[in-house]
């Protein structure tokens, strides 16, 4: 069973938008136990797309197609396929009437263009569409069936789900298995080394990586006899990448490193406030991404001027004037002072140098300051992040989180460096 | 002349990678006045690269390669272009040479798995990687000239830019010019029916449209004789363009909607404070991702607890309970609190409901109340959002930041509305 995807749209192949779709089918496909064999994106032009459909079909049993089903005149797909298996268009009255009702239902009415989209080739199988106005379809050519979609992406993800993977799911005995796991502190190279060998040693056995600076993701794929056999393989293998990467894993499924921060601040019952100078409101915008965050964060300070770390922070003028901005007494005095002011149980304070200008010869751009502190206690850390502004504040952000996280829980404490980073850990300052 | 782009690796025909590369070298190579004319994605498999090398070198007068040229065992792709041509793989020494000195750079030694990346067929052109490790390299097969690029981006398009430029621009007299205008404000569905009948009216004209929401980019592409055609074409369709789109036009390069704000902050020497609740800091990081914040942006305080609003903002905790956190009432104390404790010449305040949970029948999801103060007078605005809390709280941020923009220069105000928003202006309150 081999599955091809073709995307239609001369957006794609001009590059001006990148093809997303392709990459959630083939995700979706492998979780069904595909195995892709080919991505081809073609523009909207009638002998490309029907050179494209034709070749595919005549090497694999499914080829997925998605864009082109659009209503405006450059919207080619339906009639490509038409002409692909010698049948006229024609219209497909029970669409015509999803497509008024969901018009009328948002206050329009159905035009021409609107009509163009409910016309499929004759006999094809039209497959609804739950999210949207054109329906898919699916013809036989040849040995293969070609499934066309629109390229929405909402609409061809919710096509998949309701029609495709019925379509597809029998046609192969699941032989994968596939786990997920998430890791932060680590860049995706010293990742890869770290899990070097378990491929070869492991027959089966693919690893994928998929890095979000500075998260990388691990997808342990198996491949075996029968269903069973590669879950027995993939948790196996599993076992053995947890083991390398125990110092930098915290997760198994899709919560980012900021969300397991704030889960842990929530089931401790713990109440966060932070002054963030260098990373400019990225760390708020990290923590509260995922809803909840009113449960463990008080308040987040983006103390940009000296006078807001002064009026909010309660930051000594004399402290800002002796050491700077950027230093750790400041990081202190930031952290200290908005922990006393919200009554938080924990506080952080970040300052540094984010670029691309004010960098000196003892804090050169990317040297960022932190202050985490308790009623027991301020402990402090400096950083030297490379890369541009958006790199350090996002390396920044997770940084602090980190500390956060080892403050709340030492046993998180990792020896795990960040990327591209010598460490350097400064002495602690008490309450 | 005709391109193809093929991009080699497992990573991307199993969805763990989105093809960006295949992307930028089109937008490149439309920006250079080709119009390609597929992209392939094929596994880390020698059949597989080679039926679509061959195939698209039989068809294409240029074929772009990214992807396999990494140090290890599966990366198969300098092999596969020896196959093709029928000559061994031979060590290009001078390459080695690069190699060891760029490693022992950065600390490290050479090891078998690199000098492999110094592998290339015999006769070869070798294309050498300012970015990275492993060169480039050119092939003649047939009539075609296929270029082999790595696939990590940046070394990708240092090889572009340094050596591919050179040898594709003289392969075509450019006929093409384009043009890219930012707006802010209509859905893309709108921004496409105000442009409707351009295209036909105009010959040679082509627009695409790149959404980030709520950003839409246009992109105006005009197809002339010659370049001088080319260009008076497009500035033609511009002005067209420009006219249809004037009330939400912000921009013609690649400024993002934020960054005007900021700049327009900045050149009128104001100074900006921002007390945000439901937006949780994404309003400070959409400000300070750009370099320069520091001259406009005095404080951005994420006030997510009532106690936060009422210890950073000074909001009356009698103003809290009778009115509740997301109210008008808040959001203008918010506003005038933080404006006055930093001496800031404007304020914003934002408070309402990003959801998943706490929608009210009077005050649903999406609820986002926003106050903009200055010694002036304090203006306050309501709207209702749609969609997820990401969407909420990224769609708020702007309509925070074009309300700053019109409370500046009353010449802004744009009739404009929100996508799936409807629009309706509360009473202003005075200082």
């Amino acid at each position: 069973m081999s599955v091809a995807i073709v995307s239609i749209g001369t957006e794609l192949t001009r590059g001006e938008l990148v093809n997303t779709n392709a990459a959630w089918l083939s995700d979706r496909l492998v979780e069904l136990g595909f195995e892709p064999a080919e991505h081809c994106s073609v523009p909207d032009n009638r002998r490309s797309i029907i050179d494209a459909l034709s070749r595919l079909a005549a090497s694999f049993h499914v080829v997925l197609c998605t864009g082109g089903l659009g209503p405006t005149t450059d919207d080619l797909t339906a009639a490509c396929a038409a002409e692909l298996i010698g049948r006229p268009l024609v219209l497909h009255e029970p669409s015509v009437e999803v497509i008024r009702r969901k018009l009328e239902r948002a206050g329009r009415t159905m035009g021409d263009s609107n009509v163009k989209q409910a016309q499929i080739p004759e006999h094809a199988e039209v497959l609804p569409n739950s999210a949207g106005i054109a329906p898919g379809f699916m013809i036989p050519v040849g040995r293969a069936r070609i499934i066309f979609m629109p390229g929405v992406p909402a609409e061809m993800r919710a096509i998949f789900e309701d029609h495709v993977v019925a379509i597809v799911r029998p046609l192969i005995e699941p032989k994968t298995a596939q786990r997920r796991l998430c890791t932060y502190g680590w860049p995706e190279s010293v990742v890869g080394d770290k899990l070097a060998g378990i491929e070869a040693s492991m027959p089966g056995i693919t690893i994928g990586y998929r890095a979000h600076v500075p998260e990388v993701e691990v997808k342990v794929h198996a491949q075996g006899r029968d269903l069973a056999h590669a879950q027995t393989l993939c948790e196996r293998a599993t076992l053995e990448v947890k083991a390398r990467l125990l110092e930098v894993l915290y997760g198994d499924d899709d919560e980012t490193y900021p969300a397991v921060v704030g889960r842990v601040l929530r089931t401790r019952g713990l109440q966060l406030a932070i002054a963030e100078s260098c990373t400019g409101g990225l760390l708020g915008h990290l923590l509260t991404t995922e809803a909840g965050a009113s449960e463990f964060l008080l308040a987040d300070v983006v103390c940009y001027a000296n006078s807001a770390k002064t009026i909010l922070c309660g930051v000594d003028e004399d402290i800002l004037r002796a050491h700077g901005a950027a230093s750790s007494e400041v990081a202190i005095a930031m952290a200290e002072g908005i922990r006393r002011r919200c009554g938080a149980d924990i506080s952080l304070g970040v300052t540094g140098v984010a670029g691309p200008t004010g960098g000196t010869d003892t804090k050169p751009i990317g040297t960022v300051f932190f202050a985490v502190s308790t009623t027991h206690g301020t402990t402090i850390d400096r950083q030297f992040f490379s890369g541009d502004r958006q790199r350090i504040q996002r390396l920044a952000s997770f940084h602090g989180l980190r500390l956060v996280r080892e403050r709340i829980d030492p046993r998180m404490r990792s020896t795990a460096s960040i990327p591209d980073v010598s460490l350097r850990r400064d002495a602690a300052a008490g309450d």
